[in-house]
């Protein structure tokens, strides 16, 4: 090990660890020092990698010895405890102006909690969201750094060096100080959680709509890959309904157990969502039909629950298809409007300056929800920077013009035949709430002021009223309980 | 003041604090001493109810010194910070075995780490759910106390006195040990905001679809409180479209801005269910409905978006009135039905033993979403107490066969008219998901399994499986990576 040989590092080298380091070691300038808690894996990689020319370190004093100032590692390791022990011990060896990057996928709350105790010390801390898995890590991820403006001077070209390149641009931005890269790593994940159930609901209507196996519904996939929605996810879909299982000579689609998993950022979205007052709905239906899936003992039980009595067929397949595809584009774009609207929010209550066009850019190429159509997202905000609403653009309004009709065809159909489709039934109630001229939350408020005397206002004046319901039912001026 | 005259106190003597004290104080065999930090308002209390014969207390030492031993204390002050001072202020003169009892709206995770922490001194620590508002306080409350059997010999006697009466018995029962009292009233304020929601859909749809009158809706509503959806809710909501405003002779619910408030128990409850994996679809679809509704800037640019091109019109009024009864009735219960599934999984998260038939018995009296038909949740859960989802009860079952077509027919012409109705299409999405024979969830494992090696389970043979989807596409057997 040469002093000071490295400009980058790397701490904990699992696969994602593992393949950012090698992606780093991959650019034109950069050498890595590299470090594990179990030295064997180091010399493992190493060993596997002598192209890589990895600076090997068995310690974090050799780790910071290794490194340029100002010292700049990477962590991979797990969210939570495993991360602030490693902080804890890069904190010991590394100086002020040094930079620490968390690049695992950390609550945005521990991150700026973390941020504060870090800077105290005068060391740079960056919480930083990387999607693309193991692949995207290896080949060219999305990044989602935070922190200080000081750590991106020296970040930023690193960063750029190892991102994804969507159209010439490389997939990373300084996203905002302290947690803004994990808000928005973390939103990112509940949008796919999104776009992933609606897919799954799309497959769904098809496969019991038509008939069509899941090798033809594959092709209907990929047909959609060449259009407008054209997306990673819309790609493998057709992947992995093409795949046949080896064992049993079935649609490996139809092999798998139907519990779907999770690892709980579509959780996160979803209750910092309920904190921040911003509905995403959307994504809370996915998040929940992940769970609905994963009880097996009460969907046991819940099998013979009356259904609608006659089957479905769809009269015409093609056109079934159609407005599914249809459904599927309307509700998407509810989807990430409802995401963005969480970013906004969540910049908004955290004092970050995010700028949302670039966040969509970012996102087109290395993480899974790239995407042609992000485009016309970044285009929105170009346009109109404090949109309060994304889907209001006028290219999303000309899809809803076209959209709408098969979008109500399809969200009534599944109600009526008995095909669950939460997410596209939840996206629509959600644009129609959205457009009503009045919402019956009058009466709700009319309701908690009968109950709870929690006050309402008045269409036609400032202020704030109770009637006194249990009196004479007129009308008092009252302080706002809101 | 006489030294040890009094059997109970309360502290904090806002509204309901107030009110619970003379509650308390109207029952054969109390005495009460109470107490507040500004002390005139003790005395005003004291000196407007010269009937209640209120022990005033002018610090904590002479509250401490006022009651008999184990001395028993109610604190009815704002969550958070309040509480957290006046339990140290009791702590402090309080002795090992009194017992101080959290009657404000805490979450339950608050309550969990106080009770730890005053059982260190010996003292007694009980959180308890007060429902019923202002009024319920003072006539008659349904309460939710957790905490120690301990506390619960000395409490019990006193809390049946002041708990509201249903059929003779009082609503009031030891829900479990530390946080479960305010658990469960966390989930019926849930339950709370998904009811409210759905008969705000369900007047909305009326309205729109027949044209009628909020009076002639208030005589709708009255009738169907004669029936099966006999309850509070439904009361008063006939009381709230009753309400002509006298300034403009138009009905209060015209002149009630539209943008619905709320507390924060609706998220604090689809926020613990997203923890659990408890799909409580038809709550967060409720709670995001307030918050929709509380964008105005939102909603003022989204009035323009393409909606469906002709209006709507029921042919036949009746029917539709008794449809939209129908789909009210099948929603609510699957809102209960989730509800109780969210209580039923924190009672096994948190080792609490509850009785969840004796809950819904303890909510006929006294709380907001009082109803003639929690006795139907009771014999179900007398029947079968482990029952994996309240909605596959037999009753429950009879009234979806009698209810789904109409059930259906609401939110399909929902979805085609433009008339947003989330939390009933949710509540019809999620009943059809428990139904499903298959969910599309394998599909979305399929997708996991591609982009982030997170593997899938088979239907045929046990054991975790990954497909080399980057390789040769074969199976290999994998390590859980959830």
């Amino acid at each position: 090990m040469t002093e000071q040989a490295a400009n980058i590092g790397v701490v904990g080298l699992a696969v994602m660890g593992s393949n950012l380091a090698r992606n780093l070691a991959s650019r034109e300038g950069n050498t890595v020092a590299v470090f594990n808690r179990t030295h064997a894996k180091t010399e493992e990689l190493v060993a596997e990698h002598p192209e890589a020319g990895f600076v090997s370190t068995a310690s974090y004093e050799e780790f910071a010895a290794a490194l340029q100032k100002p010292r700049t590692a990477i962590i991979m390791v797990k969210a939570g405890g495993p991360t602030d022990a490693v902080i804890d011990a890069l904190v010991e060896v590394f100086e002020p102006g040094d930079i620490i990057v968390d690049g695992g996928n950390s609550l945005f709350t521990d991150t700026i909690r973390r941020e504060k105790a870090v800077r105290e010390t005068g060391i740079n801390y960056v919480g930083m969201g990387v999607s693309g898995g193991e692949e995207g890590a290896l080949l060219g991820p999305s990044l989602m750094p935070g922190g200080s403006d000081e750590s991106w001077i020296t970040l930023g070209p690193i960063l750029r060096s190892i991102a994804a390149i969507a159209e010439g641009e490389p997939c990373v931005t300084h996203v905002g100080h302290d947690g803004a890269g994990h808000f928005v790593k973390m939103v990112h994940n509940g949008i796919e959680y999104a776009d992933m159930q609606l897919i799954a609901e799309a497959y769904d209507l098809i496969r019991r709509g038509t008939g069509k196996s899941p090798a033809e519904i594959a092709e209907v996939f990929a047909e959609w890959n060449k259009g407008e929605l054209e997306s990673y996810l819309i790609e493998i879909t057709a992947e992995v309904l093409r795949q046949v299982d080896a064992a049993t000579g079935q649609p490996l689609v139809d092999v798998i157990l139907d519990q779907a998993g999770a690892k709980g950022t579509g959780a996160w979205t979803v209750q910092t969502a309920l904190s921040l007052g911003t509905p995403v709905s959307g994504i809370a239906e996915a998040t929940f039909a992940r769970s609905l899936s994963s009880h097996p003992e009460q969907r046991e039980i819940s099998r013979d629950l009356p259904g609608p009595t006659e089957g479905f067929t769809a009269q015409d397949p093609d056109a079934f298809i159609e407005q599914v595809r249809l459904a599927l584009y309307a509700s998407k774009i509810v989807a990430y409007s409802q995401g963005f609207d969480e970013i906004r929010a969540g910049a908004a209550e955290y004092d970050w300056n995010i700028d949302l066009g670039k966040i969509a850019a970012i996102w087109r190429g290395g993480c899974i929800i790239r995407a042609r159509f992000l485009n016309r997202i970044t285009d929105a905000y170009s346009e109109t920077p404090d949109l309060p609403v994304l889907l209001t653009a006028p290219f999303f309004v000309d899809v809803f013009t076209r959209a709408q009709d098969a979008w109500r065809e399809i969200v009534a159909t599944s109600a009526k035949v008995g095909i669950p489709a939460p997410a596209f039934s939840s996206s629509l109630a959600y644009y129609d709430g959205l457009r009503a001229e009045r919402l019956p939350a009058a009466l709700i408020q009319g309701q908690r002021d009968f109950f709870g005397a929690h006050t309402y206002k008045r269409i036609d004046k400032p202020g704030t009223f109770h009637t006194l319901w249990s009196g004479d039912r007129t009308e008092i001026e009252a302080e706002d309980t809101h």
